[in-house]
């Protein structure tokens, strides 16, 4: 039995997100007006063997040890549908 | 009234995802045994001033012409909560 996470990582509230900040202008330059912010934020989705506790448990530490960097990162995980 | 959309772009299945490979293959050398793939994606959310409906059509928009790729990106629109 394996279990789809997805792990999303995003930038700390506060930190620039020059990625974020040129995707909106370039749709404001497409005509899109109505944008009040883009924000970017890095995906992976985890395909780890064993039941959706385990593999929860699993990803919280791939974020601690590699994926996130907790001066400037906010992560979050969940089982994909 | 504003509404924030998670806009979520990623490869094609079948397409190469080094950086998803490249990720797997430190998490073992870390000790994560129990991976069986890991895929990348890129996120983006939007803050757009109008109601879902709007919003949503709006982002669907955003991904045509500029956020996706169609020959490699499958990309996938939701409201975030």
């Amino acid at each position: 039995m394996s279990t789809e996470i997805e792990i999303r990582i995003g930038l700390k509230s506060g930190m620039a997100d020059p990625e974020g900040a040129n995707v909106q202008k370039a749709l404001n330059l497409l005509g899109f007006e109505n944008i009040d912010t883009v924000k970017s934020a890095k995906c992976y989705r985890v395909v780890i063997e064993g039941d959706e506790k385990y593999a929860l448990s699993e990803a919280e530490k791939m974020c601690q040890r590699l994926l996130a960097n907790p001066v400037v990162h906010d992560y979050s995980i969940a089982v994909a549908n």
